[in-house]
């Protein structure tokens, strides 16, 4: 490598470097404040760069908004997804799993703030343009991954052939918000929602699980160990 | 009324109409874009008055800020609570408006955005400092109003007496949020709200009320209209 070549290499990972740091940066304020308090001028001054070096990695705020989105997007998907995809988890285990590893993500308070793309989601979804539109298309993802798991879980004889896929996927998502929004506002009570969905599931399920695995979560968590045993 | 004072009461009723019309506006940007988005020199801006003529009625952004908040949870309680109140409803038939009205209030867009508190109430609640407490103070006046009524609807023997106020609370607001988190991605069933929170009420009601009633949404608001014939 000639010395110049290194030179280019050495600014352009330097380069890449400082655009993950504002982008994690800016995260943490949109997480906090909403994404309508990032400025980039305020961004400049907190990371004490100047507003046309932070201009440089973004061209616009608008710009910048889609790449704090895209950077939640990614830690919230690979959190949930990756541990689930990687065991191998399918039908009503996997959808299980998605609520459950859900509600850790939020517990362990991946993102700053209550919680950023709930917040986001209710906050933008009346007003038009490529951000919102940005926000809608993660919060349908996330939707759509619940609702294929609900119809995988009914194709494997585990849930009731006359269970609305869409419906269920949605009473599930709400028992999630629920459970954070009393949990933003009582501070207690993170087992509850865990016990709303095994019950959820339960009165959906077909005999193929036996019943009493759906008394609590600990006899849930014991009869999914004893599947893999 | 001399000259002088006629002239006063006229600039302070001038200064009272424009802080009225400023805060107006202000909510209409923090529910669009969040509370993070307002700033004096962008709504001075929008209002074509001078940042200082601005600053004049709040003084600083904290001021604006809270004014918002709290013309925001004036139109809430007002349309929610002013219609129940003056009817005189009790018990169960209360438990039923609050949830009636408050999805009436998002059906109808009365604040703009998404949904103003739900947003605001799941961005700032990580956070500490006066606004954050503001929010969390309306969120936690609206739990108690919930909380109330189901103890009053106990009270009168129409729910059973192994019911938990605070959790059946919790609980209606679930489903009132996880059903606008539905409307807001798939834009219809606002049906489903009603029929969920009629037979979540069903699910705890005594004998006092006929089992009938919680039929449908339709036989409920049959059985609370017979009650008044």
């Amino acid at each position: 490598m000639t010395n110049a070549r290194a030179t280019r290499e050495r600014i352009r990972s330097k380069g890449l470097a400082t655009r993950e740091e504002i982008v994690a940066r800016a995260l943490n304020i949109a997480a906090l404040e909403g994404l309508g308090a990032l400025s980039i001028g305020g961004l400049a001054k907190e990371l004490k760069m100047s507003k046309s070096g932070l201009f440089v990695h973004f061209g616009s705020k608008e710009n910048l908004e889609k790449a704090v989105i895209e950077h939640a997007r990614t830690l919230f998907f690979d959190q949930i997804l990756i541990p689930i995809d990687h065991a191998g988890l399918e039908g009503i285990e996997r959808l299980w799993a998605l609520c459950d590893h859900w509600l850790t993500f939020v517990e362990k308070s991946a993102l700053p703030g209550g919680y950023f793309f709930t917040g986001a989601f209710f906050q933008c979804a009346g007003r038009d343009g490529p951000v919102s539109a940005q926000i809608t298309e993660v919060v349908r993802e996330w939707f759509n991954t619940l609702k294929h798991a609900v119809d995988e879980a009914r194709g494997n004889d585990e849930l009731s052939p006359s269970v609305d896929a869409a419906r269920t996927a949605l009473e599930l998502n709400g028992t999630l918000i629920g459970a954070q929004w009393s949990h933003l506002l009582e501070g207690k009570d993170r087992t509850r929602a865990r016990s709303a969905i095994v019950s959820k599931l339960g009165s959906l399920a077909t005999d193929k699980i036996p019943a009493g695995a759906f008394d609590s979560v600990k006899a849930w968590r014991k009869y999914l160990g004893s599947k893999h045993d």
